[in-house]
């Protein structure tokens, strides 16, 4: 048996669930490294807990498992969806009757498939069964992690190459979409993590602004929210900047947040609750009197996704183990005038966190942080 | 009331359907204009016949919903999930002990929402409600049809300038990153429809194929499938080019395919079973005795998403009226040889259909392309 398929049917076991029922997206790329884009037509790939593999997929997408590394029955259909149910129905026929825990991941399986398979299963539960492969992917090998730090440095240079074209008068559309072509030359696969956040001015108090017409201004804060991808996996960093003088108030603020990303990246460490790096961070915001403007959670988990396990919020009390890898990224956002977050990517290792990104955090005039970052 | 929630909430009463839930995607941007990310964090809308709109959010999203064009009840929660369900059924308990009927869309509600919903609403019947929304997105207005047109511009424009650079020795996945580059140069936004398909000699004979690392060679066949994106709407064109000197099997089939392609798009008009328009490229292709090679639907709906209904296959007895906007894109596939595809995106009139795209579609000699597209 294939050994990541091995390693699932292992945890359905465990976890006492019967079969695993997998759509497009990550986790199914990570358990078979079959890629579909998530379309109206419904693929679905059954793993049981005994490791036996079902592939229900178009017969347009019957190349893609011409070659897989384990045994599995599959089961085509074709263009017209009044014939789906019943090709679902034949399929899974011979385990129809039997009273089966189904595990779904509740991301990822959608009212289509879900429906289809509730009614070729009658007798199936339908639960949350997540945990048996984020368990898996939570945990990043060598490799993974080699991608990840490669994901970084393109991030990286992009954002190098995007400053060095950046002026007062550009709109957050214009430089959002330089960034985008400067990720792509600097070897970004073509999904990106996210659209990069490009917020000037007042729109930096909002921490998920889309960018805008509106154009740079000095005396603007600017916060850039952008990643790659590299073989399948994604990097997500946070930088903001002063475009001209900053007040008094920005230097404060901008202070307090590369103090709570200092505390929780070089306080976090394997054997650690996930909740306690969020209190190492919030911690430092809250002392300094801004603690109602850090309105969101320290991080979340990083990989194939841009959002996954494990998740960093002071109520999450999972134990940090090494090879996880998420985001430190606390911020301050004050309403109509402007916000600050900086955001590293961490990968958990015995003794602490190791830091996937390597630019300066602290917050700078632009040319100042081009000239740092290009120094260093 | 707003229009648009005027719209859906005489389509539900229409339907038998009390409440609609939406989650992010381009029903919800269509409908609300608001727009989020599917992630982890669930965020559901639901609108009722009566035309009240309740929106369930992250506390994070908020500042999204504070200037909303219609009346809507506001419910946020915060970071750790054991607290969601509590929020899902105290925004729903006026409406728990009812036996509604909830429409939902099952492409896009995913488990994560559908679970909590239903143990919120333990007394409602989830059903397939889509076609409440697709009916009023299928038919597009002037606003939305210009968009259509500068995204099939936005496109054009970006392949010619990356065929000038294109050259036999080139991998697959260096003409898409190219591609893509041009794509944002050229005006696209952020959001691609789908990555573009670079697939080259063999590759060409996979539909769907992803880039590689295959290096374009004189006697190839080129096959290139992109979009770009223009306010919120897409393009989707595919032409299929010969490096250097076809051979006769190659010529036959291009010639086929473009005959397919041009009986489709000239025959088809408002009145027609959609169908009929699959039958209409069908039949060439299968008169002139390859009819098994062309293994997909003709084509699909176009507009806030890459494939969104009318889908273009034999069995759909959907009837075409103006302002619906699809896909003609008869291909043929020769295993393990080659293959040829030609895709224009055309809307209903009256009359006729009216291609939105217009590059050439004679399938040619690059170099001879580029002088034909550039004079034209």
């Amino acid at each position: 048996m294939d050994k990541q398929i091995e390693a699932l049917a292992d945890q359905l076991a465990q976890r006492d669930l019967d079969w695993m029922a997998l759509n497009p997206g990550p986790s199914l790329r990570y358990l078979t490294g079959l890629s579909f884009h998530l379309m109206e037509r419904p693929v679905v790939v059954l793993v049981g807990s005994s490791g036996r593999v079902k592939v229900i997929l178009p017969e347009l997408e019957r190349a893609k498992v011409a070659q897989l590394p384990f045994d599995a029955e599959i089961i085509p259909f074709g263009d017209d969806p009044a014939t789906w149910q019943g090709i679902f129905e034949s399929a899974l026929s011979e385990i129809s009757g039997k009273a089966l825990r189904v595990g779904v991941e509740p991301t990822g399986l959608r009212f289509l498939e879900l429906d289809l398979l509730r009614n070729a299963l009658p007798e199936a539960e339908f639960v949350v069964g997540s945990a048996a492969v984020a368990g898996l992917r939570m945990r990043k090998g060598a490799e993974e992690l080699k991608a990840m730090r490669q994901a970084a440095i393109i991030a990286q240079n992009a954002l190098l190459n995007t400053l060095e074209t950046v002026k007062p008068g550009q709109s957050e559309l214009h430089i959002s979409a330089e960034l985008m072509v400067q990720l792509f030359r600097a070897g970004s696969e073509a999904e990106l993590p996210f659209a990069p956040i490009v917020s000037t001015g007042p729109n930096t108090a909002n921490p998920h602004a889309s960018p805008r017409n509106r154009a740079l201004q000095e005396g603007d804060m600017l916060l850039i929210d952008w990643g790659a991808s590299f073989a399948g996996y994604f990097s997500d960093i946070t930088r903001t900047f002063f475009c001209g003088e900053p007040n008094e108030e920005m230097k404060q603020i901008a202070a307090l947040v590369e103090k709570a990303n200092a505390a929780a990246r070089l306080g976090g460490k394997a054997g650690m609750p996930a909740g306690e790096v969020d209190r190492l961070a919030r911690g430092v915001i809250a002392e300094g009197g801004y603690g109602e403007y850090f309105t969101h959670r320290t991080g979340h988990g990083l990989g194939m996704e841009a959002h996954e396990p494990p998740y960093v919020f002071q109520a999450n009390p999972l134990i940090l183990e090494p090879g996880m890898v998420f985001t430190i990224e606390p911020g301050i956002y004050l309403p109509g005038k402007y916000g600050v977050r900086i955001e590293d990517d961490v990968v958990v290792e015995s003794d602490g966190l190791r830091s996937l990104t390597d630019l300066p955090r602290e917050v700078m005039r632009l040319e100042e942080f081009l000239a740092v970052a290009r120094k260093g």
